[in-house]
């Protein structure tokens, strides 16, 4: 890889030799209010939440966008001079995807955060980058609609990082994820030309599908400025049930169960007993701790299809071995499973200072052996880790609880992380449902991608971006 | 765009040109039982269902590969050569799609035609590229499985042609196209390496979604061997129901009520007064002839809720101006007003030696001023059109019945083609739904798409495909 980044601070050291007039130009560009320059201020955009510090590398610069039209001019400027250019929302990226690697410019989206328009006839609507997921999903249900991608952090995570990650969260099972829902893109091209990638309608073979190229590229291809996405009418009712399992396969069978059963839950996420235990320390819910495995089953639709399958589901999951099922009973019941969910992250933090949230993927059948398998590595290496995910789809989230500066901790979550990656390989699966590359996984790639594959993927690169400034270092 | 085509036909009468030398290369890759290469063999190829006559240019040879070696094989030949390449499965492509106007090579799937695998456990299955879709919905719904695109000719067309299009029929409204289905292709790249583009999961963000650049790209950047795709649990039950309107603008509106009531059909189509006593007159079932406006509607669920969502859809319409509603008693009156549906094309054979399906899409709340547009584009150009589609996604298929041999009703189908095209994409919409680009719409891509975009897609294609041999001429 041929980058000329001359402009670039290539460590901290090297901080002010960054081109001062580039600074004036960008200050042309978007206005002082919309700049943060100092050492102290872009110190923030330094790292995302992937824990693992980058902070040896700073952005040079920090700006906020307000229009399109300004990403196109920065984007100008960057290509011209070569200089790295990475997009960020909430910078909640599990994988390092915000990080500057190679120094540059952030292009922070906070200030493009409209709901431009929801058609309720059409069932559309269309958005800016840095709308907050949650908004967007509270926005549309008080007409009526749904969108259904949920990553869990939605009180933060951003439309744009959605799209850049086609995250799906626990509803992809039934709902798919954000790809599913993204059904046209106003992008802006490395060289700052504006595109339109697809159209207003949710069937379109008209030319090559670039939306769909361009969803989950981590920003390395493009850089969204605007994003129509599809919405479906809201299911009348939703409920939610907990059903607590003496082990990890009781629980996986009973998933099998309620398949084979003609049901499609909107979630299926499975929990460990660790994990549990971790959330109930931190935000006491009154769930049961002793259990090895808990399911939690989100089921939407009509009322009376709802409450039919409910019992259809707790009859099951107690024929595969249940000990206890816990039905929401209200919404107030309901919110209260969701928070304890929402707050696995948060509550893990109590274990150490660092928690590392992983993100492989394998075939569902292949859940409980992945299981087994990551608390075998852990064992190995000494790791406290808390087994939860997306059991529906297959997507497990191990959260990983030490202390990165202990060498020691840190060398052995490397070596573990690495097993885990071989074995979600080895089941079928591969490194990442959700969570991306970013610069944390990229050197694992051709453990899941072959040489040509990749080499595809890289002219791919070149033919959007040849001077490589997109998000460098990521992914690709 | 420059081709060496030094060893095509170029036109009929140079049919012998093609060096026979290349020919027995390629009997030693299939086998002579496997080509066919006599002038009266290759002709049925010459074409597809787009009935618009390209057997100037026949293929050379017809190859009938039975595996992926085979295919590398021969690509690796043609790659060398420079000949073009393309691929075919039943041959029911309405843009020409599968037309060798470049003459060449067709890599005819049919004897690539197995379900290799269909997994209960992970809801997926593995099949080659020949496999009839109609055939892969019976296998998979005899163990309570469902695969949801449904093109209208499910009973010939391939899953190789649905992934080249990206197709999805009447119930994509609920569940979306064949692009929401593939999670990983087996294909051969046009130098003949073999990649897998995916993985066996739902969710995956392990590098540029090269399965979902492919699905849609009609043939045109690589040749698809073997597709896992995703499989869903069957609903409990379905059924259909036919409702009657004096105009398309009261069925447009009762289709907006339905989904303000939160209830998503799996199926919502729309069929004019000239289809519905086309389809009777060749095939009686009962359909009511003197209404402007049918709605085909299917619900699927559990047994309760779809008799609910019908009693409820049922009540919706005639508050919305319904004059009557037929509702399915049994299967075999479903199968009845199925067959009814799907019969709409042949039916409009009775009109006219030529029947040409258009396939434009556009916004949901547009359809009723498309629909307008299209009677009136016919009238100017006195066409005898039929206007039926699927409402619930926006994608229209008038059907135009003509005599090709007229070259005024040809010139005047081509200027009303021309109209209908602008009319589409004026309204927010585009030029293809799911019958793809084809060479029949090729030239309006500009209308559709502009330069810059253009561009990136063509550069796209000269990564994958350098010497221009895979399907040339279509779309790109």
């Amino acid at each position: 890889m041929n980058y000329n980044l001359v402009m670039l601070v290539k460590e901290k050291n090297t901080f002010t030799q960054f081109d001062n007039n580039i600074i004036s130009q960008i200050e042309n560009i978007v206005g002082k209010k919309n700049i943060i320059s100092d050492e102290e201020g872009v110190y923030a955009y330094s790292f995302d939440c992937a824990h693992i510090p980058f902070n040896k590398k700073y952005p040079r610069i920090v700006v906020f966008p307000e229009n399109t039209l300004q990403v196109s001019e920065i984007l100008k400027l960057a290509n011209k001079y070569k200089i790295p250019v990475i997009e960020r929302g909430a910078g909640s990226n599990h994988a390092g995807g915000c990080a500057p690697v190679k120094g540059g410019i952030i292009l922070h989206f906070s200030k493009m955060n409209k709901i431009l328009e929801i058609n309720n006839e059409d069932l559309t609507c269309k958005v800016q980058p840095g709308v907050v997921v949650g908004d967007l999903q509270k926005a549309v249900k008080d007409i009526g609609l749904f969108f259904p991608p949920d990553p869990s952090n939605l009180a933060v995570s951003t439309i744009g990082g959605g799209i850049a990650l086609s995250s799906g969260g626990p509803r992809a099972f039934k709902y798919g994820t954000f790809k599913d829902y993204v059904l046209d893109l106003e992008v802006v091209l490395a060289d700052g030309s504006i595109i339109r990638t697809g159209s207003q309608t949710v069937k379109n073979v008209t030319g090559l599908n670039l939306t769909q190229l361009i969803v989950g590229s981590e920003g390395t291809l493009a850089i969204v400025t605007e994003a129509t996405l599809r919405l479906i009418p809201a299911p009348e009712t939703t409920n939610v049930m907990l059903a607590y399992f003496d082990s990890i396969s009781e629980a996986v069978d009973s998933v099998s169960a309620i398949i084979n059963n003609h049901m499609t839950p909107s979630v299926i996420d499975l929990i460990d007993k660790k994990t549990v235990q971790t959330i109930e320390n931190f935000y006491p819910t009154g769930l049961i701790c002793d259990k090895e495995a808990v399911l939690l089953i989100e089921i939407d639709g009509d009322v009376a299809s709802v409450r039919l399958q409910q019992d259809k589901i707790a009859t099951l999951c107690r024929g595969y071995g249940a000990k206890h099922i816990d039905c929401a009973n209200d919404e107030e019941h309901r919110q209260k499973i969701w928070t304890a969910r929402r707050s696995a992250f948060g509550a893990c933090a109590q274990l150490a200072p660092n928690v590392i949230t992983e993100d492989v993927v394998v075939p569902r059948s292949k859940i409980a052996e992945l299981s087994k398998g990551i608390l075998q590595i852990s064992e190995k290496y000494h790791l406290i880790t808390m087994v939860m995910g997306h059991i529906g789809d297959g997507n497990i989230h191990p959260n990983f609880a030490l202390d990165l500066r202990d060498a020691k901790q840190k060398q052995n979550f490397e070596l573990a992380k690495a097993e885990l990656f071989r074995l979600a390989v080895s089941l079928g699966g591969t490194l990442s449902g959700e969570h991306g590359i970013g610069c944390q996984k990229a050197n694992f790639l051709p453990l899941a991608l072959d040489k040509t594959t990749l080499n595809l993927m890289i002219q791919i690169k070149k033919v959007f971006d040849p001077n490589y400034i997109l998000n460098p270092e990521k992914m690709l």
